[in-house]
């Protein structure tokens, strides 16, 4: 008797408080169009649980290449929760002598923690002034959206660091990459970057570029 | 002949001056995918006057249920005109005795004004603060966003207020439902609460939570 | 005795999550400077439940003027506690007759309950289309933010609504106060508006336009 | 043998550092749906350099018109890589004695450079303030959001202007056509600009409006 | 000689681009005014490279308190280079049986990383759903902006985690803190929790709640 | 006596919609304290229509130097109006073989005209993918937010583009300057750009770079 008295209250507490679509989520759908605020945002009875945890950054990534160094992202829609909720992660592995070459996040300021090793850390204002920092375990720095930054292992063993970002897509733009491994002729890169043709066209045989 | 010359011009200035697409609006499309910017918008040809219009707070909530009160929400995509623009409106009412129970809106700043009665509401800052005001008819508080607040009929008539959000989707997360109408289980709640085992077994049975 | 090992753990607690400066809010302080995102945030320590309440749109405007009517807004500074949250209030009295001049609001958009009273609303798209709708109490009514607007009193006795806007400072613009109410010359005003010139002079006249 | 090494460092490098549908862009598709945010994305494998620009604005404008002026916008979705950018153009063109009539863009600033010509340009606060510029070539000037301005050719010959929006969907809302080119009720724009009746239905007949 | 023409052309190249007060980031300075935005900017010539970093993570928090944990934040204005930048961190500390109580952040969402031990976390949705997860040791996990959620250490030794922020100062409401830990009458926390009168006098008595 | 009964009325109008402090714009007070959001604005009272005007894109840069172009920005402070209305403007000149290296604008997307000549201007994106185009007089082109780009002259007179940006405060990052105009120790650039000692050291030589 008392059950159903409960149920009643609760049955007319519920519909005097309904909300249809709330949206306090937008879990990133790969496959439905995408809108300059993100991806477009799963149907809410399927989301579960797992759309907002994420395993990838719990292995290290792999450092055998030429930079010594990975960068595992975790971002939408690869961690799909994160869409439109202005966050995201990222793991760095640097292994002895590894480096983040140069790049930018264009979407998103950075802040980074170091979990092991040592890393030396900067970037660069737009008044080129510097900003160098060498971080140890525990240490955080934060690098301004879209200014030119790099990590490097300083110290003796690997390095790990986690990154942030106030964004679920900040992009990544890394310097070498940008100007030496794709198709824009050596002669515009030349010209304006300053560098010379021996220098570009050795690169871009590294790097794989063409042109 | 003047006729003729009008239509002339108006023509010609209107195509020297035409813009397809102008987005003035997003009018909710509840069918379309929605987005972290909300729901995709309406055929622009399609929309009409009650697009931008809603009835549905002229009537009075039912508050025949065990807190005495009703909210009922003018939101996206119900009220389809507000989705996208950051603004929308609901309505309370309270009758004697009536409470809004503690909660959150994750997604707006909350301004209410007093139609009828008198209203006790409060909110509570990070800093543990209460900021609490006895308020009359015309009178009006402003709660800041994500920040724990109620609203308590004082008076001893029935009590109508309304309340405006800076988003079409400000969300509601009611702090007792949250705790004790779900199937978090109960020794979660206790641990992250320091309620006791009793009291969230109680409230469990109260509210249809499980667990 | 466990009072003291309350206190105890009371102060170990507030020592280990302890946060100073958590911007809540940011209650404008009218002496600071602005700045684009709104005024300058009043000393926390100064904040009371005083600067969330505002009790100025409790009494009927003055609408023995012109246009029989009168909005009262609930903006900040003077309703400070909405500086910074996305959402304000206000006003409007309509007496029989009365009439809230074609206005826009540039800075956000609004959204409208009747409170007493029949009012015919509408607004006009860029694409210079009219969406017209007669409200009654209760029933709402949303203006996309930057297109211009009115409100008339089509009902017999006085009419009453508040609106609230998504900005502690919407703006307005009151069309004919721009044209006619301040030293825009009038032949600037009739070559931008087509209007003759002997109706640009009358109302400026009207509304005290020089020039 | 060496270039063998170079592709496998190469490749190793790019499956460490790999990040799938970064939204560097959101290249309008205008036949997918809109949100509050713009345009719908196209496939970025589809997208080519000619999405990112745009030629329309190389050509003038035809004045002969009315208004002896004409607005060539390149926003969204025309100019297909602007959308979700925060950022579009339009050329003005105002033949002798040309002038774009008072207007608003609800949803973004604008910044005028004079490329030819001398343009009287102004607008008016919410404070009814004007602020009026003569402008030659060279010269710019910024409209705030929202608020009405109107340019004009006050030089002999004929001026150019290029315009840029802070958004790539700023509106455009065109006061006499807004007033005169619809089917607004006569008598609801005598009610709301205090204009005379013979006024308002004189330019009804100029521009088109009906009712 | 050639070093002269260096210097020469560097000069002219410099003052051919040269960019005064460019904002690339905006160090806050706690002495000067808030702002809706945040902090007021340090003066950059004043601004170092230790205005970036913050190493106050790096250092176990106590967790010799009634919730055998520990939040420690990088927010602005401690870590004075978040401020502004849409990015923060914090570290979490759990000893054997720690838990962080339900919690809000109502300025940012969240995402974490495990670093160290088995962390059960979870989160309430708007329409009371519950999504829980038990973290291993490098999983990550995101929880929507103002929404209630919580993390335990459900492992056997300590647990660390990291957590990072989509704002610069997220804030944070903790539940039981913002219930019991202040002056809010108890009558009112009984009728806007639901929770009994002995109840809350137990906590209030805990947590040093008064009234 | 009419003019009596019109003062009147205008006057008690005037009372019935006031509205003090309203936020159309926030010209920039160079002197006052900076926020996240930008400069801090002028009083109200001083500013002029000069402040939202700007005469330094009327002249021609100085292309006498390294690379036979000029930068004119009319940002804020400099062009004071446009602080915290979210466009600004720039002038491009380059003499024949002029160019703008390549560059990043970490605060907004760039929209760019070209005025005069040929152009040849690319960006590249986080996918390393070139996107390059061959502008003419009236040809427009957007660069999104963020990204390296560059514009050379590859006409045979001289060129003249205007640019305009999403922000008031763009930013401007130029690659060549940030990498070789400063101190970063070579050793660094070198790690983090695969660049050779020599070329970093010739660089550093010709743009005045140290260590």
């Amino acid at each position: 008797m008392k059950m159903i008295f409960h149920i009643f209250f609760i049955i007319s507490l519920v519909s005097s408080i309904s909300f249809a679509s709330v949206q306090d989520f937008c879990v990133a759908d790969p496959k439905g169009p995408q809108s300059p605020s993100g991806y477009s945002c799963k149907n809410p009875d399927q989301v579960t649980e797992n759309d907002f945890a994420f395993s990838g950054l719990g292995k290290a990534g792999n450092t055998s290449n030429l930079i010594k160094a990975a960068v595992t992202p975790a971002f939408a829609p690869a961690f799909a929760g994160t869409n439109g909720l202005g966050v995201s992660l990222a793991r760095l592995d640097l292994a002895g002598g590894g480096v983040i070459p140069l790049h930018t996040h264009p979407g998103a300021s950075e802040a980074l923690v170091v979990i092991q090793g040592t890393i030396c850390a900067g970037f660069i204002s737009s008044a080129n002034k510097v900003y160098l920092k060498t971080l140890n375990r525990g240490d955080s720095m934060v690098f301004p959206q879209g200014l030119l930054h790099f990590q490097l292992n300083s110290g003796k063993g690997p390095a790990l660091a986690f990154v942030a970002f106030g964004s679920s897509s900040p992009g990544l733009q890394i310097l070498p990459f940008a100007l030496f491994a794709n198709d824009l002729p050596s002669e515009l890169v030349e010209a304006t970057t300053f560098l010379s043709d021996a220098e570009v066209k050795k690169l871009k045989g590294v790097l794989g570029g063409t042109n």
